[in-house]
C-alpha cells in the first residue's frame, strides 16, 4: 500500500517544492555556529528561569500541569501587553493571541488567510521557515527587494501598478520583518514604512509584520507598522524566543479582533500551560527594561567584534550591512556561490547560511550568506570569522 | 476595513459553522466538574515532575531552554517507543513523531490527508475536539453509528457497500477512538477490529486510531488497530495527557514512514524542547508500569462510585453503559433535552457535557449526556451524581 496516495494535493504539492532532508547540511558539533540564529546561552536567563518555575510549581501544586489550571497563565497576556504599550501598540485581551513562538503564529494567520490561489508578497530575502510555511498553502508570490533601508515600497508600487493594468491578482497580504530583518539586518525606514501602509490602504492588501527582533536595537528604537497602523491592515507576530528563551515558545500575535477569533479558532488547545504559566512568573518576577538593556549591549559588543574581524580577515570585495540591532550581518562575496563555500567553511570549522535558503528564487542569493553575532561568544566570533576569511580566499583563488 | 473580507473561503466556512462562544456554558468554579475529562489532580505526579524538572535544570543548565539544545529530547522517543512495544507496537525511529498531545496530530493528520473535497468517516458520537478540527478541512462526513461493542462495523460496511454502487465518494479515513472511547466509554471488540482493518483494504481507506485512553483498562488490555495492523493503514495517536500531565503537552502519532516525514514537514519547529526534556526525565526516573497499575486501581474505584452513585441517585428510566477503562461513562435519558437540562445541573452545582457536542448531527445526541469519572474525588462524584439525580427527577415531572 502506499500512503502518499492518501496525501492530499497540497501536501503532495509541499513536499514536491520542499524535498525534506535536502535543505541545510548538518553542522558538525565541533564547528562555530555563525548559522545559529539562537541567543547567547550566556544571555539566557536560566537561574531566573529555575527560580521561576520552582516557586510556581510551590506556590500551584499541581495547577500548571492541567489544561487550563494555572492562574498565571493569566499573567502572561498582561505581561506582554505592558511590553506592547512600552512600544505604543496599545491592544485590548480580544486582540492579542499567544502562540507557541513566532512560527506558529506565522502558520495561523496563513492559515485563515490563504486558500491555494492566494497571492502573497514576500520580501527578497525574507525568513526562510516563514518562506517554508508559506509554501504549505500557496504557490503565488510576489517578491520584492530589499535593500540597506529594508523593503524598497517603490518598487512594490511599481509592481502592484502593473499588476492592476494587467488584471493580475493583487496579494492578499504582504509578509515583512521590517526592523532588523532576517537575514540581512536592515530597518526599513520611517518614510518607507508610512508609504507601505498607504499601499495596503490603496491596495487593499494586508500586512504581517513579524517583529522578533524590534526590542533588539542597540541605540534607537522605530515605531513598528503595528503602532503606524491607523487602519487595522497589520498583523503584529513577536516573540519571546529572542529576549528570554526559544525552548519555552512564547509568541503572540495582535490584530484586529475579528483576526484573533479565527486564529484562536484553529490553533484549538494548542496551548502550552505549563510553558506559559513558567514565562508568566519569570516575567512577573523580572525587571524586564533593564534586562533589554543588557542585552542590547550585549549584542552590539557582538556585532561590533563581528564587524572588526569581518574587516580585518575578508578580502576587500567582500561587501556587508552594519545592522543596527538583532541577530544577523549579510554578506556579499562577489564571483562565489556561497553554497559550495558552506562545504569548505564546515570542513575549516565554521558554519553560516547560503543566502539561496532566504530566497524563492534560490539563484537570487548565490552570492549572499547570514552570519550570526547572537550565538557564540566574542572569541568564538573571531575565530569563526578568520576561519571564514580563510576559506573564501582560498575560494577566489 | 473588514479583515473578514481577507479570510479564506475554508476560514469562512469553519467560523460560520462553529460560532465561537457558543460551544459550551462557562462551568461555574464551585460546580462539581462531572464535565471535565481531565486527570484527577492528585493523580498527577507533581512531585515527581517537580523533581524531573529541578534535576534537568541542574544537570543540563541553559540546554533546555534552546530551540533542540537538550540532549534528554532524544529519551523521550526511546521512552515512548518502549511504552509502544508492551503494546505489540513496533516502532523504528522514522515511523514515530512527537507532537504537542494528541490535538497537533490529529490536527496534522488532518491536514497531510485533508482536501476541500474529502469524505472523512467519523464515529457517532465522537470526541468533540476531533470533530471540530476536521471541520477546519472538509465539510464531507460519513457517521458511523457506535453501539456498546464500539464502532458497528456491519453498518459502516453497509454505507461503503452503498456509497460504491451509487458511486458516491469513499471515505480517505476513518477517525475512531476503538478502546475506552470518548465519550461512550465502549470499546470495540476484537472481531470488529479485525473486520474493521479488512474493510480498510477492501475499501480502500485509512484509519487514524486515536488511542489517548488505551493504557488506562481497568482489568484487561485490548491489541490497538495498530498492533492487528499488518498493512500500514493504521495512522496511531497516543498522549501522556492522561497517564502524566496534560499541560506538558506529549503526544505522537505511528505511521508509515512517509506519512511521518510528511507531517514532520507541516509540524515545522513546533516542537517544545522544554516540556520534552521535562518529560524525558520524568520518564527515565519512572517505574511506569507501577504508576500504571495505581492510575488503573484508583479509576476503576472511582468508576465503580459514579456507577454505584447513578444506580442510587437515578430514576430507573435513566441507562447508561458500564465502561472497562478510561474517563468517561455515557447516559442516556430517554425524553430529556441534555442541552437544557444542563442549565439547570449548572444552577444545582454539577457539570457534565450534553450528549449534542460529540454529533456531526446535534439532534442525536439531545437525550444523551456524558459523565466523567477521572476529575472529580470519589466524594464529589456521590455530591455530583446526587445533584444530578434531583435535576433530572425535577425535569422529568
Amino acid at each position: 500500500m502506499n500512503i502518499e496516495s492518501f496525501f492530499s494535493e497540497n501536501t503532495k504539492k509541499a513536499l514536491e517544492n520542499n524535498p525534506p532532508g535536502e535543505w541545510m547540511p548538518e553542522t558538525p558539533n565541533k564547528c562555530i555556529r555563525l548559522s545559529s540564529g539562537f541567543p547567547e546561552p550566556s544571555l539566557v536567563p536560566v537561574t531566573e528561569l529555575k527560580k521561576a518555575i520552582v516557586g510556581l510549581l510551590e506556590e500551584e501544586e499541581d495547577l500548571p500541569f492541567h489544561y487550563l489550571g494555572s492562574p498565571r497563565m493569566a499573567n502572561l497576556k498582561r505581561q506582554i501587553q505592558k511590553r506592547l504599550v512600552e512600544r505604543q501598540i496599545d491592544v485590548s485581551d480580544g486582540e492579542l493571541l499567544i502562540t507557541s513562538g513566532a512560527c506558529q503564529a506565522i502558520d495561523l494567520i496563513a492559515r485563515i488567510l490563504i486558500t491555494n490561489d492566494t497571492t502573497v508578497a514576500i520580501e527578497a530575502p525574507t525568513y526562510m521557515e516563514a518562506l517554508e510555511i508559506f509554501q504549505n498553502y500557496t504557490h503565488n508570490f510576489i517578491s520584492i527587494p530589499v535593500d540597506q533601508f529594508g523593503l524598497q515600497t517603490l518598487e512594490f508600487e511599481k509592481i502592484l501598478v502593473e499588476r492592476k493594468g494587467k488584471g493580475l491578482p493583487l496579494p492578499r497580504f504582504l509578509y515583512t520583518i521590517p526592523t532588523f530583518q532576517n537575514p540581512t539586518g536592515t530597518t526599513m525606514t520611517l518614510h518607507r514604512r508610512q508609504h507601505l501602509l498607504e499601499l495596503a490602504s490603496e491596495y487593499n492588501f494586508l500586512i504581517l509584520e513579524d517583529d522578533a527582533y524590534g526590542e533588539l536595537f542597540f541605540d534607537k528604537c522605530l515605531l513598528s507598522l503595528k503602532a503606524l497602523d491607523k487602519k487595522g491592515r497589520v498583523l503584529h507576530v513577536g516573540s519571546l524566543s529572542k529576549v528570554v528563551a526559544p525552548g519555552l515558545r512564547i509568541g503572540w500575535v495582535v490584530g484586529p479582533s475579528k483576526s484573533i477569533t479565527a486564529l484562536a479558532w484553529f490553533k484549538k488547545d494548542l496551548d502550552h500551560p505549563f510553558s506559559q504559566a513558567a514565562m508568566a512568573t519569570y516575567l512577573d518576577n523580572t525587571d524586564f527594561q533593564l534586562r533589554l538593556n543588557v542585552l542590547r549591549g550585549r549584542y552590539r559588543t557582538k556585532c561590533e567584534v563581528l564587524i572588526l574581524a569581518l574587516e580585518k580577515f575578508l578580502p576587500k570585495s567582500v561587501s556587508w550591512h552594519i545592522p543596527e540591532g538583532g541577530y544577523f550581518v549579510w554578506i556579499k562575496i562577489t564571483g562565489v556561490d556561497t553554497g559550495g563555500l558552506l562545504t569548505k567553511a564546515l570542513l575549516e570549522g565554521v558554519s553560516f547560511v547560503p543566502g539561496k535558503h532566504f530566497f524563492l528564487d534560490q539563484n537570487a542569493g548565490k552570492e549572499f550568506l547570514r552570519l550570526s553575532f547572537s550565538y557564540s561568544s566574542e572569541k568564538e566570533i573571531v575565530q569563526g570569522i578568520k576561519k571564514l576569511g580563510k576559506v573564501v580566499k582560498g575560494y577566489l583563488k
